[in-house]
């Protein structure tokens, strides 16, 4: 039984019981106020079968600590709006800020454990699941966040002692059904597929602890120095850098892009026409089919990125779309992982959301201006790679957008736009400034191409210098795009 | 037929037709930039009978003006986030942030309307609606929103035509029942009802617009003039400010606490002990019967607040409990009606939710510090009254603290802690400054009870010389209020 040997126990002298438990508390209000000024979120996985001692080891945790700064997150059921979104969303949407602790309990592990008890998924969706949990914590870890996770182990015969007898009806938390699963006889496979779990999703950054949890003080006490143990050890070492990765050499796309293109005014009239029809159309069939679309719309400045934009919008049903402008995050958003404010702004399934720029502002404008650091941009490929596959796991279907002009069609655009006193825009000194950094942006764009291009997540360079050409290639391909998604 | 009294539509010499079309839509766009800068959030009601061409029209709107500051919000059937929450938090999350316009399809007058032609509510019923609709629409017009209302009036044949005959069935809203209500009879009765909402909810400030619908272009001609001329008056009038409401001289109710009363360091022990296993068991009983619990605590500094919420937050399963810190608002926050930020927080039923200083900030450091202008805070006893009785109404339970302590023991509490290098907080310059103030705070408290303490939402006054008997007043008062509600 590996459980028996993983099981770690601090053992405790009765009569130094109080006197420690007092240091514990005044060690974990240390070390949380330190976290307070880290900048970095804890985040608290507390798993186990039904009767290990969960609940009870949150409330005493909540009361070691300060509770100003613990959010405690139970996941029962999903909601309609979770179940119609990616499987992480309802996370995501808990995490807590930085310098804030969150406790998961029913966390991201619940559900792929529950399935493989019951059945639902083998030993490969098992692996899957354990794939995916592994990249949304090394995100989350990557960013900085300290993350624990602690299993409660108990034996069977201690599992049906405390859920037939002991707990007083009143106090019990009356979601636990009087009958889990594992006193169904399914005790010795929800460890069995546990284990599998658990080894699967064990790393030096995001480690786990199995605690022996038969006697409530030993487990509190064991619970509560693992804890600290991992705070002090995390907030001593500085967040590790991590190695760079090795870069593929880009090819550069955008010189293949055939910006000679163009279009006549009267082809142009035709061919919008056609097309938005077949893209309000194809949009009312993904909603029935309950498949959202999701697309990132990201160019040159002057590449006419709002006013295709205009085009794609007026095709669409306003009750099924919603457009997200994205510029700088706010002062909440700050405060989480970068990709936090675009997993909450996902609609419910079926709709559409249109990012006016998106989630490669990291490896644009924050690689190029270095708001972001070396590190941060270059772990970002695998991040938007992680995120965009959650989405199409989800049934989401996803377009990418970089709309391309020459460096001589922007100029000319920039002058235009200057002398024409009736544009409501003015030209900023930030987009001559932007202008002077076209090299660097375009090997950021190129590199971005090559590392996030996917069959599930295609990159669609399109030729801007004729905007028409442009506004009727970007339906077309979206509406191709869904076709082939909808088939 | 009232409506056919009230509808307006603007003719239109066809020739002139694309050229008025054009200059609207310049108007508007202008407007709309104006608006950018106002700080105002725009919000539009677009109400009438299925068929009436609401979607066609909002589509519309979304190509005349910029799309980019429109957000069409669309309310089908709520979800179970929704339901489980007070009747208007589905559409404060939904309100538009300043510079910004909201359209409302299936807005907040659709379940009266609904309800009243089935008959779920009787006349009654829909009064008490309309002055709930009345109330909440005050709250957004007086922090500076720009209401319009639109109601979409055609015939019952041409409903049947539309409905029965001329949708092509893929651009079809699939929501849309095939046989609304009003097609099975019930278009009479659903138009009486509607003309006694609309009237009973017809105001200078949020006017309701009828326009005759039965032709395309003229129905959105009309409705586009309509928003123009909306958008330029009040954008034209500074928001006018509301004249003072004549103010109660208020009791002095601070005056009135027992602040001699104390307990024994024996009896508090006890007390404590039975109060908090108590608390627990009603907590739980809260959550079986789907009651939520909203608690907000104010006090003096040094009152001792923090730690009576922790003897609180230790009697109560953390997976039940959100304790929110309200502190300055985030830049997200400040850009809407500054209830929402509350309004964001409510947990869905069966929670409690514990507010470490709340909404009274407005009457109470808002006032003092002027952060909110004499008119803000004035009419924020009424919104604040509102804004409880509809957590009531949707079956929460509504309790209020003021931590009172004189301004001797305040005074050596603030020595004390500068003495005690241990404490974890330092008493800063602020608390200082705003001991000064003591006469001004204390004045505003007496207010804030006079204007905001109801049968429904009681405020109580603890003693809070003696910290023991305050912690066990509170976790008293908690049960007995707990108790009464939950009988």
């Amino acid at each position: 039984m590996k459980f028996d040997q993983w099981a770690v126990r601090y053992d405790i002298d009765p009569d130094h019981y109080k006197s420690r438990i007092e240091q514990l508390r005044e060690d974990l209000l240390e070390q949380q106020f330190r976290l307070a000024d880290s900048g970095r979120p804890v985040i608290l996985v507390i798993a186990g079968v039904d009767g290990a001692g969960k609940g009870v080891l949150v409330h005493r945790l909540n009361e070691w600590m300060d509770p100003r700064r613990i959010e405690t997150n139970t996941f029962w059921d999903p909601s309609d709006e979770e179940e119609e979104r990616p499987y992480f969303w309802r996370y995501w949407r808990r995490l807590p800020a930085r310098g804030h602790t969150g406790i998961f309990l029913g966390s991201w592990y619940r559900q792929p454990l529950q399935h493989r008890v019951d059945g639902t998924i083998d030993d490969d969706g098992l692996h899957h699941a354990a794939r995916r949990i592994r990249s949304f914590e090394h995100q989350l870890t990557a960013d900085g966040a300290i993350l624990i996770k602690l299993w409660l182990h108990i034996s069977e015969s201690t599992q049906r002692r405390q859920l037939e007898e002991k707990a007083p009806k009143t106090q019990q938390n009356p979601r636990v059904t009087d009958n889990p699963y594992e006193l169904r006889g399914l005790y010795q496979p929800t460890l069995e597929a546990a284990a599998r779990l658990i080894q699967q999703t064990q790393s030096v950054e995001c480690p786990w602890h199995v605690i022996d949890a038969e006697d409530r003080n030993s487990r509190e006490l064991t619970a509560g120095e693992i804890i600290l143990g991992a705070l002090r050890a995390r907030l001593d070492s500085k967040s590790a850098s991590a190695s760079l990765a090795t870069l593929a050499a880009p090819v550069d796309y955008l010189a293949a892009v055939p910006l000679q293109k163009s279009l006549s005014a009267s082809d142009y009239k035709t061919r919008l026409a056609d097309n938005q029809e077949r893209l309000q159309d194809l949009v009312w069939r993904a909603y029935r089919d309950k498949r959202s679309l999701v697309v990132a719309f990201e160019g040159w400045d002057a590449a006419g990125k709002g006013s295709a934009i205009r085009r794609v919008t007026a095709a669409i049903d306003p009750r099924l779309y919603t457009l997200v402008q994205i510029a700088a995050p706010s002062d909440e958003e700050i405060d989480y992982h970068y990709l936090w404010r675009f997993w909450r702004r996902l609609q419910r399934d079926g709709r559409a959301t249109l990012f006016d720029r998106s989630w490669y502002g990291r490896v644009l404008v924050e690689r190029v201006e270095g708001f972001a650091s070396d590190a941060e941009w270059q772990r970002a490929y695998d991040e938007i790679n992680d995120f965009e596959r959650d989405l199409v796991e989800h049934g989401n279907i996803v377009a990418k957008f970089w709309l391309h002009i020459s460096a001589e069609e922007q100029l000319e655009r920039f002058q235009a736009r200057e002398k024409e006193a009736r544009k409501r825009y003015k030209i900023t000194d930030e987009d001559w400034r932007n202008r002077e950094k076209w090299p660097a942006y375009a090997a950021a764009v190129n590199q971005m191409v090559s590392m996030t291009d996917s069959k599930h997540a295609r990159w669609h360079l399109i030729a801007g210098n004729c905007k028409r050409h442009a506004r009727v290639r970007i339906l077309e391909t979206l509406c191709e795009t869904l076709e082939k998604a909808l088939e």
